[in-house]
């Protein structure tokens, strides 16, 4: 592919090709069923170029032919699909209280969603690799019985992930320093595919980017909500990692000088003002990550019967939430925020709130154009992130070998 | 130019040849003086491509060759340097006292640097676009009688400029909704190259990338320090706009809850305590613009004789600047975060209370990296920017037509 950011790269011939590859596999991603003219005449690839590109995607199975035709004049076209069904891309997350795993095809269909309850707030980085690994190997005979080829494993973590996919430090998991990726490898006995760690917001906004319905945005950023509150940034239609991989770190954000103490020792830091234990500050402070869940299922129902006292509760961790949001629309000017984890469920006493704060804190007029949205893909966005991190190696070009 | 983020994109042998021309000139930029044969071992494009490219780049006058030969074992090779030179490139910045006007050539040669007191705050947007258009004038003047053809005009407006060059709001002008770009392209009467209008942050930032020390980093933030405070984002090596074009304003960021009054109506925003009016609090807080600098030459005059209020207030503002830096350190994990305008003069005070909070701030050790400089380009990085901008189009393979 030609790079003109990172210094001078050839564009020679092998480079081009695999670039057309990825650009006709996308196209089709996009616009299938579609004929091998549709894709000449919208790419301005010329057609036997594309025959070529075409034959070898389909040896590849990620595209097949199907028996339609399109209604058209003159001889009826074999159109295009993409196929990617022998291929599956494993996704797991790690969090404070349970793991999730997700398998999906290149086309996008989810295979497995699993989830296990895992005490990650109190396991070691030990127990939690052989947790994982455990999880790992389960949903790997799967694929393997249904004769998919495994592509590879992208785990998702909160926490300070660096650029080899060491995990620096992840306090909800009171870990620091751990070569997850290293740790899994081995435990997973090298077994041929890449293992990669990420960190869990990041990866995320992936998933929003490839699945969800704000994914033609080219300025994207995603909240956790959970106990932290970490974002995923994409810009200009990538994934912003900074310089050492530890861009997205907003939970510590001062958003209310008087508001209640955070575990860094400040008061009124975003995580402190409108993460979960803010939502529980009144009905259950000391919930342990396990109770989590339980106590917010309370506070639902509460809200849904019209308690007042939970409404203002959710409605002054809204207005903090769109604070810290304010400040992020200001710096980064993105198309759209999405809320995810817990934020999902309590949206909508979160949201109206979250909203006002985020125009009225906004420079430019219209919050510059951010919508503030709750996600729609529920809890296990990370894992389904996870796994779509390793689609966009492939869409990248980087195609899977014949086999 | 091959394009993977924004949708399927032909690589065709156009393109290529666009592309490798625009290598070649990176590489030239980069490597000069150098051999065509380095440039085919290094980019890895065969001799007889490179021939080519580098003849249509000489046929441009944006190569030229030199007596030099290289010590080497064979025939002595003649050398390429940059030339460049009929060309320039044209950059002024409005401030709220005064336009600075600089033109480059395509090497990057400074060819004027002019500035001229001007009363930006009180000034209507009609008396600024003709003080802009009278000082552009005079630059076109100068550039014909030297015989160099004008690739461009850029402007920096410290404000909001949406994707069109439109000025959406400029606070330290009084300026709102002010169509610069057009109504300048007007006043010069349609000069048949492009006038651009954008943000001084986001010019300076391209200006410390292409110029400054710290050019090769993938991760850098500029920030203003005048009576505004904005940024400049570059991830990944390019400027990032955001969806409007918004992006950067980093001005309001809370810093101090009990801190001063900020003309946003809220306290301790931070350039209410970090920019230049906190700066100047104790000894001349009702400066008007025009007053600014010869203020801020007594509080140098004062801080070098070592005079402990200065010094003070000095630390006070250091440490609330590397608050604001922390929280952009935290969401972007840059790898330089580079003071301008008045903070660089006053970079020996203010530099280490500021790290010492950036270190206390970031939640990743070392800072994550992150180091915290003045700028080296001095007042006139906008305007520099400007024309910077100008340049890219070309090092991204837009070349002037053959003359």
């Amino acid at each position: 592919m030609i790079n003109t950011h990172t210094g001078p790269q050839p564009a020679d011939f092998t480079d081009v090709r695999a670039a057309n590859l990825a650009v006709v596999l996308r196209f089709v991603r996009e616009n299938a069923p579609c004929s091998r003219a549709d894709i000449a005449a919208s790419t301005g690839l010329n057609k036997a170029t594309v025959s070529s590109l075409v034959a070898d995607l389909v040896d590849r199975r990620l595209l097949r032919e199907t028996g339609l035709t399109e209604n058209r004049v003159g001889r009826p076209a074999t159109m295009l699909v993409l196929d990617g069904s022998p291929y599956a891309a494993i996704g797991i997350e790690v969090n404070a209280d349970h793991l999730t795993a997700v398998a999906i095809d290149l086309a996008g269909t989810e295979l497995l969603s699993w989830r296990r309850s895992f005490p990650g707030a109190t396991a070691t980085p030990g127990q939690a690799v052989a947790a994982v690994a455990a999880l790992a190997r389960r949903v790997l005979g799967r694929m393997e019985k249904e004769g998919r080829r495994v592509l590879g494993i992208a785990v998702a973590v909160p926490g300070l992930v660096d650029l080899t996919g060491s995990v620096r430090t992840a306090p909800n998991l009171g870990w620091r320093d751990v070569d997850l990726a290293g740790d899994l490898t081995r435990a997973l006995r090298h077994p041929g595919f890449p293992v990669l760690v990420d960190n869990d917001a990041n990866l995320a906004v992936l998933a929003e980017h490839r699945f969800g319905p704000h994914g033609g945005a080219g300025n994207v950023v995603f909240l956790t909500g959970g106990v932290g509150v970490g974002a995923g940034v994409i810009m200009d239609g990538r994934l912003r990692r900074g310089g050492r991989g530890f861009a997205g770190e907003i939970g510590h954000i001062p958003v209310d000088p008087g508001g209640a103490e955070c575990r860094c020792g400040r008061r009124g830091c975003l995580e402190a003002v409108a993460g979960v234990r803010a939502v529980l500050r009144d009905t259950a402070p000391d919930a342990t990550p396990a109770e989590l869940e339980p106590e917010l299922d309370e506070v639902v129902r509460l809200a849904r019967a019209g308690d007042p006292a939970t409404i203002a509760t959710l409605t002054a961790v809204g207005g903090a939430l769109g604070r810290g949001v304010a400040v992020l629309a200001n710096l980064l000017n993105p198309d759209v925020v999405i809320l995810g984890g817990h934020y999902v469920r309590l949206a909508p006493w979160v949201l109206p709130a979250a909203r006002d704060e985020l125009a009225r804190g906004s420079l430019a007029s219209e919050a510059g154009g951010t919508v503030l949205v709750e996600s729609t893909l529920g809890y296990g966005a990370a894992a389904l992130g996870a796994a779509a991190r390793l689609m966009d190696a492939i869409d990248s070009g980087h195609l899977p070998a014949q086999t």
